[in-house]
């Protein structure tokens, strides 16, 4: 019998610790209260009720059952790696975080030397480890935790990078992070599996598949994320009607995209059965779909056909992509993330461009340039002062023609989907150096290899086994 | 061997996207933005920060969770049909809530020829979805999907209907909805499943049996419904005190009853153990008893007592009436909703009517007009002048003495009641149309007829077949 | 073969519904509705939006999530003593919260002879009910539900007691509930295993083992402790910077507790590979060490530090310091709660001193006589009149100094341990009265003794006992 077990007991301390000890430095060094978790900026005009926390911790909270119940449960569908799916998950989440905290307050929360932290930048980082465990799903059971958490160190770099860029300069609408968050997962986590190719496993693995309860308990995962999708497409919005209506949206696209799921789940199934995997995935499309327009006046049937051309995108993706990629471009997508994150996020920079196309005043209001700053006049600009009597608070924006915002945007994308492909190659490519204890091709999907699994396993493993005739 | 599946793959995917057709017409042609998810109406004078979104959001997220996860994994109890409870439950709420959100904005929130909406729009069509959900138990297992999907098309048409006659010509008060929502439902889904009446499973089923891991996975359900309910009662009450009101009875009621619950479930078994079908619902009978006079100043006392009232009736009609019924009335009630929500619900009636009759300006104060609003002096009631100095807001009433307003809720009783058996009758002779894939007997409780099961599904099966003997 | 039951089906029901009654007639006579429930109380002038419950209902569902399915969850680790873990929490937890209400509000919420309450009390005896039920992790699988419920009721009181001196007369600062919950709660239950000691399963016991599922739900219980440990360690500090910096010091530790715990076990153990206990446990520890001065300004670094102390205590205490003290101390810690709240609620201890000594306005402002509220200067102070000018609504203290107001922290740590352990080993005693139905020691960890078990209980069993050779 193989050595079930890898020589992580040195390496994966040694990484954590070491990076544990980086991190406390620069928290020590360069972290330090921002203006509403700090006891100084509390005088005796400030009314505590109005502290930013009482704004941004109630979608923080369902953010954080997302990503750390949510992911974790969706990601434990195989029969013998429900341990690797929701631990694994676990540990990402926990690092990247951190790190994200770090890289995104560099880039966007720092002055005078020092990252100003409240819980704003905890739904940030949020956000970002969002994007590493959407690129986790391409290589879920083929990766050794050390491997995973290279991966997050390299992706948030690069992560943070793009975003600092595009939203600095490129200044683009994507409040539900279509964009930004699940096209770059998507096509890096496709570099990083691409470099990652086991030919042995072209063919199915025997352990590649799931158990009545692993797909009872991904099912869950799926429904938690469903449930709080609308928080997480709106946490970042314009407080008031922009979050109103992005909730909204975000329901009705996800509701339209889950029956829709349903329908091609069972029409190309040979016996009209309904397969768990697209429940568990097709039906989330919708909340991709809608993202880069969530906030915008679509109207609630544009959300609604958002999401079911997401389940449509979704679903013939699984079918007929998928597999085409496996065999013909070395990509093994564990979890189809190309067709939940990667289509749908085409899809919705699309629509997001024809908002931005379609949007008037008429439909807007004077608040057409709070909800798409950069259209808004520019700091001499005359029609400024006239505006500011309409909406006060009114920040000065670039002036951009919708056109010239619409090419902004698809500049976003573009860049976007370059630099992750690249990143995710060259992320790859570390992930491959030897000593990361990499899983061998047989020991794939297969939690004995990374912990110690109770009395039961061996006889999950062993149903495995011999239904190793039926996969193959 | 029985062919292990049905024809649902033209007949399922045809009925969804032809509803979906018609739901997509049908928003962009009538549904539009409420005044607070539109942004033509934030102007230089709104404070962001006072749009609907956060006084009803909060609540709709724990009602999600209610919806998506509590009941799924409530109903997934059975050993063998795991799949079915917790998927079916995902498409028939996805289905109904977007049924419930047209039918009842045409009754509610329609003006203009336009259906206005916002997250409000959404509470009200999650609380029609649990009426469906709630029957649904009672069909549980002995339905194909294509006929759960149809009840609901009817159910939500006639609950819309009676729910509009109720409240605008009744005018009753039922915060929790105990009469509207618990008693309609069990009353229907009692119809539904009289008509569909299996005389082959008259002695039980082989399949109809928990297993270790549903249990568990049950009981989580129930937790977490018993977690949230405070926010489903309280959800479209009054704010402040009122609402405050809400979450504490429901707390003390379910708190009540689960006590309660446990001691009759050891004091009723012949060893003294407990019975897991009892933890799973018999614990959660005070959610229902409080419901209609969940916001009056009934007592905590009082709030306590009715949680044990309700678990007693609960546990009692498990024990004794429904069996009876199942025996001598052709009434399979799967869950055994009649207990859980028919007994506990009329209990709630009577309770608030009660709370009515009992309620004097002594302890409301001038906001008793504001609680009861049809006992409020009319329009052209001198006394409505004097009120509005202590009460701003007020809005004119009906002038109804106590006991008429009493007397209302006992018509809305009766109404309900008889709506719903004849309206369940109904939609139960409309599932028995030859050609909406019900399961065969044999096939009852048996996710293998809709579902491609993983590997290990045989074996759960095969378990049960040995264990018929013990069943019998 | 053994009686695979208990004499419970009079006891327990007696014993419930008995308590019922007096509870029913305690909420009857003295329970009424405080200033934010009564209807009287809603003038003219109340915005019913300033209701408390909208500043304490949120964090009140995310610890309602905590109590009812973390711990629920948790607890379910053994394999044959799942539905003990889960049913038993629930019923401990519900029990415990209406006798805490009781007790916290004759100490705390009453005047003129009533008890006021509103949602406020329910979260002060749902973190009373925290306490018992980390006690109960001390003795899970050995005790009768009965026995779990009379330590309830005693515990309750002497904890209500303890926390009543502690806070009336020494006046402590414990945000997080560092001393006054974990350690009272670990010591406390310490006490009760050392006087029930079973010197039969010195050695481990055959079902003292978790399985593939067992070890997955106890995750999941895992996650949702640490998703919403933010608001159990926030949810009574004071509003505004306080409350925002308990949140995200609170994430912090966990986080770094997080990352410590997973390269310390995989250091610790042989192979290099993960164990789940130490993921279902000691990623946890840091939501502890932060508690004391959770609401200070120690800095993002001194929390993410405070994580990673914590985690290593726990971790070393479950390797080295549980045997030792099961071996030669007969302390029998089921879930080492003197690993996750023992060492790291004394580690927290210490530091809220060192964080009062640290305490100065300079970092502070006039806003330290608010979060040290008993350093403020008293009544008559003249220094009193000055500081109101800069914070309006300054309460007067009781002009403590640093060094003063830490050694009443210090006592108070003292005073704890000494009445926690001493309560705990009285408790021990009374639930060794004959008659509790306690398990033999065969049927530990066994739920048939107080379920009616499903079909597949047998074949759980059966793996285990036949796996008896390897655990001995």
């Amino acid at each position: 019998m193989k050595k079930r077990w890898t020589n992580l007991r040195v390496k994966l301390p040694m990484f954590i610790f070491i990076s544990q000890g980086i991190f406390l430095g620069l928290f020590a060094a360069f972290v330090t209260y921002d203006d509403h978790t700090n006891a100084l900026f509390q005088t005796n005009k400030t009314n505590p009720m109005e502290n930013a926390v009482y704004k941004d911790y109630p979608f923080f909270t369902d953010i954080q059952v997302m990503i750390f119940l949510g992911f974790g449960c969706l990601l434990s569908f195989y029969r013998t790696y429900g341990f690797g799916g929701m631990v694994f998950n676990f540990l990402t989440a926990t690092f990247t975080i951190q790190w994200a905290i770090l890289v995104q307050g560099y880039f966007h929360f720092s002055h005078n030397g020092q990252i100003h932290v409240g819980v704003i930048n905890l739904i940030n980082a949020e956000f970002a480890c969002a994007v590493v465990l959407i690129s986790f799903g391409a290589v879920l059971g083929k990766t050794s935790p050390l491997q995973l958490l290279i991966m997050s160190l390299l992706e948030i770099l690069i992560f943070g990078t793009t975003e600092w860029v595009v939203l600095k300069y490129l200044r683009i609408n994507d409040a539900g992070g279509s964009i930004l968050i699940h096209v770059f997962a998507c096509y890096f986590g496709l570099g990083v599996t691409f470099v990652l190719y086991r030919p042995q496993l072209s063919n199915g693995h025997a352990k590649e598949s799931t158990s009545y309860h692993s797909d009872l308990l991904s099912v869950m995962g799926t429904l938690l994320l469903w449930v709080f999708w609308p928080s997480f497409n709106s946490a970042l919005t314009l407080k008031g009607d922009d979050q109103h209506r992005a909730i909204l949206h975000t329901f009705l696209g996800l509701s339209a995209s889950t029956l829709t799921a349903f329908a091609l789940s069972s029409m190309l199934n040979k016996n009209g059965k309904l397969t768990m995997a697209d429940v568990q995935n097709v039906t989330l499309a919708g909340g991709v779909t809608v993202g880069a327009s969530v906030d915008m006046m679509i109207s609630p049937a544009v959300a609604y056909a958002l999401g079911m051309a997401g389940a449509t995108a979704c679903m013939l993706g699984y079918k007929y992509l998928s597999p085409f990629l496996a065999r013909h471009c070395r990509i093994q997508d564990q979890c189809g993330i190309h067709n939940l994150h990667g289509l749908t996020g085409l899809i919705s920079s699309a629509a997001g461009i024809c908002a931005i196309l379609w949007a008037s005043e008429e439909v807007y209001g004077p608040s057409l340039y709070e909800t798409f700053t950069h259209t808004a006049p520019a700091e001499k600009d005359p029609k400024l002062a006239e505006l500011k009597q309409l909406v006060p608070g009114l920040v000065p924006g670039l002036g951009r023609t919708a056109p010239k915002q619409a090419l902004f945007q698809a500049a976003a994308v573009g860049l976007t989907i370059g630099v992750s492909v690249i990143g995710g190659v060259f992320t790859g490519f570390v992930l491959k150096l030897p000593g990361l204890a990499a899983p061998s091709d047989e020991l794939c999907f297969d939690d004995e290899l990374f912990f110690d699994v109770p009395y039961d396993y061996e006889a999950l493993l062993n149903r495995t086994t011999t239904s190793e005739d039926k996969v193959a």
